[in-house]
């Protein structure tokens, strides 16, 4: 195989269906963002509408504007704007508080339609935060569950699942090396033993087509603030797949999930249908964001997108290996683009001040203990040519040994 | 008693100390805007706020934000600043989730610290979504729970409290009458006992003085959307004791509340401050509206907000005995400005179409099933000319009888 050159990834940028987006977002001069697997790049759009719901929608309009600017139907509304990226009905995806916060909804939720079993599969190298709720869950619900976790690096999620398995809760797509998980055959295992599913989308949505109505997923969540583009810690969404959504029910009745909430009633009676997931007012200012954010997967085909991530992560992982093989990156993620995410991740016991480094040469990736360097390639405004910036300036700081410059050790808190 | 003229409220406008701070606030031209207690109005600083926080720190900033424009520590600032209006120290206070998502982890929090006893107190006018909360939580702990509910007009809750009590569960003021508890005199009964009690703040901080530490109260959560003017749907907060914060649990146990989130351990270890009671990732934009709008607050000293809020409630339930006597509303706010908070509510047969009648007077009020016209009178932006515009409008509109035209008939969703 000949060597890649720059020329070969500008002519693939000028090929590419979906540049067209890029000039639609806010993106600092002089950078290269591949962290938007972590936080999505500012849509254009998105400056506008913010200034409309602040300085007119709640400005002038006030409190008309729950009804007026139908601040009151967002949860919902968003939540059908979703739906189509995730192979959902309008209907079952609302948008509301947080990832994390709806996992314990739902996983409450499931282990209600299974209460004569008793186990939580789910992996170790789940995200830490879906873990964490699982034992909350277990905690508050009391009795006798237990959870079965999969190793690190095993793949055979099947094995674990029995006839006293209630749930199995994945990640569609693991948050350090991409690696995807196989909706449909998961979902199917999980269905022959008379277990639900419950997959965690955050990864993954607006980059791959995900179809949770083919599949036959029961539940779902994930967040707004990734590939969605809804700002810094967006309002996450969650689905419930029609057929279960008159008989589940959710441990967090806050008013806005009660069948009529200006009734107030002094009794908790839940709405019927998705509404019953909402808990709490939701906070519209960030919402509007999402909303805006979402605007652009109206015109971008999600199968355009994944085809460009695709090819975007297989140059990135070909020009590693082609000027980066002598300096120790170990690749983490799936070489098997159809395994994998929008992301690469390589392990490098020097991997923080090499992220450092490269932050300092315009080029913005990410860490992840112990040893991760991790870089999501967003189809929507990643070029290819950025990806051949960052490989050579990559290769310049292994070169020159830049990184171990003293400014590029000192830790600091990232997300 | 003379009767009061149109000049009488302007005299009291001109000695106002704190009529400085109502051109700090965007305010739709001729308009009345009385309803504050449901959404505070848009103070000008957050226009500008919104606009960094959207195009420099996300826009410019993207993901390295978290640190430099400190969104990481957010929660903790913010609730920092919510401390003073409600006499609680630095540290006991974290912005974070909905009013009612926080009342369930404080609950249930609550509830474990009295693992031996097995009643909630609360009162049948609590606001609902606080009895739904409730209701969740004992379903979800399971067990032998029962709620002992104070009759609707009665005020004894002393009478309620005995030894089998885990804790007492009450808003701090009325979120329909206005109608205040005294905090001290609850929580000393409650602790008499060995009862926990917890406060619903909402419809009271900004606009009087609280004291949470003064009064020795264990847990209280509050809305930032009312007379803290965060916004639609602003995050809420939460406040515990720091007596307890080192021992005590709650169930939504997500990343964001682990003792070093960014470790990615896959067990939860609780922080051992308040930063446990955070679950998911904030949303930022909204907090940025939180954060602008008690930046007021620094400045305008809440002893000066409480007396004009007294005198603004006084003034409008004495024209109104003055000028609308006649035309059948029933005062359900407590008579004395003490036992008051900001706002005031009469029942009316008609009061549906009325406050649409005064609303296309430019008067905005709002209604409350099933009868209830209500008021709020936000001291830092409404004036006592306002307080007459309103009792005149409202007379003109009783006597000409022109809320009874068909378009005021037509129900839509307030909240």
């Amino acid at each position: 195989m000949d060597n890649l050159t720059r020329e070969d990834c500008t002519k693939l940028d000028r090929e590419d269906p979906v540049s067209e987006f890029r000039d639609e977002f806010v993106l600092p001069e002089n950078t290269i963002y591949l962290d938007g697997n972590s936080l999505g790049a500012l849509p254009r759009t998105t400056i506008h509408q913010m200034e409309k719901t602040v300085q007119k929608d709640w400005g002038m309009g006030l409190i008309r504007s729950w009804n007026e600017a139908e601040w009151i139907t967002m949860p919902q509304r968003l939540g059908d704007k979703i739906a189509p990226l995730i192979g959902a009905k309008p209907g079952e995806v609302v948008v509301v508080d947080s990832t994390s916060v709806n996992l314990f909804k739902v996983l409450v939720a499931a282990l209600r339609l299974r209460k004569d079993r008793n186990v939580i599969v789910s992996e170790q190298e789940n995200f830490p935060s879906d873990l964490y709720i699982s034992e909350g869950v277990m905690e508050i619900i009391g009795g006798t569950y237990e959870r079965r976790l999969l190793p690190e690096g095993d793949d055979a999620i099947e094995e674990l699942i029995d006839e006293t398995v209630a749930v199995v809760m994945l990640c569609h797509v693991n948050y350090k090396n991409g690696h995807i998980h196989d909706m449909r055959r998961v979902t199917q295992a999980a269905h022959s033993k008379g277990a639900l599913v419950i997959w965690d989308l955050s990864h993954g949505t607006g980059v791959i087509p995900i179809d949770l109505n083919g599949t036959d997923s029961d539940f779902a969540v994930g967040c707004g603030y990734k590939y969605l583009n809804g700002g810094p810690g967006a309002p996450a969404y969650l689905y419930v797949k029609e057929a279960l959504l008159k008989e589940v029910t959710q441990p967090l009745t806050g008013w806005l999930g009660h069948t009529d909430p200006f009734a107030f009633d002094t009794e908790y009676k839940p709405a019927d249908d998705i509404s019953k997931f909402i808990c709490g007012t939701p906070p519209i200012l960030s919402y509007a964001a999402v909303e805006s954010g979402l605007e652009i997967f109206e015109r971008a085909s999600i199968e355009a997108i994944r085809e460009k991530g695709k090819r975007l992560t297989n140059l990135f992982i070909r020009l590693m290996e082609q000027e980066c093989d002598s300096f120790g990156f170990k690749l983490l993620s799936p070489r098997d683009s159809e395994r994998r995410g929008c992301q690469v991740a390589y392990a490098h016991s020097d991997g923080f001040p090499i992220v450092q480094a490269l932050v300092a040469r315009g080029v913005i990736g990410d860490f992840r203990e112990p040893n991760i360097v991790r870089f999501g390639f967003t189809p929507l405004y990643i070029r290819y040519i950025d990806v051949w910036e960052t490989v050579t300036r990559l290769s310049a700081i292994m070169e020159s040994g830049e990184w171990k410059r003293p400014e590029f050790q000192e830790r600091g808190i990232v997300t």
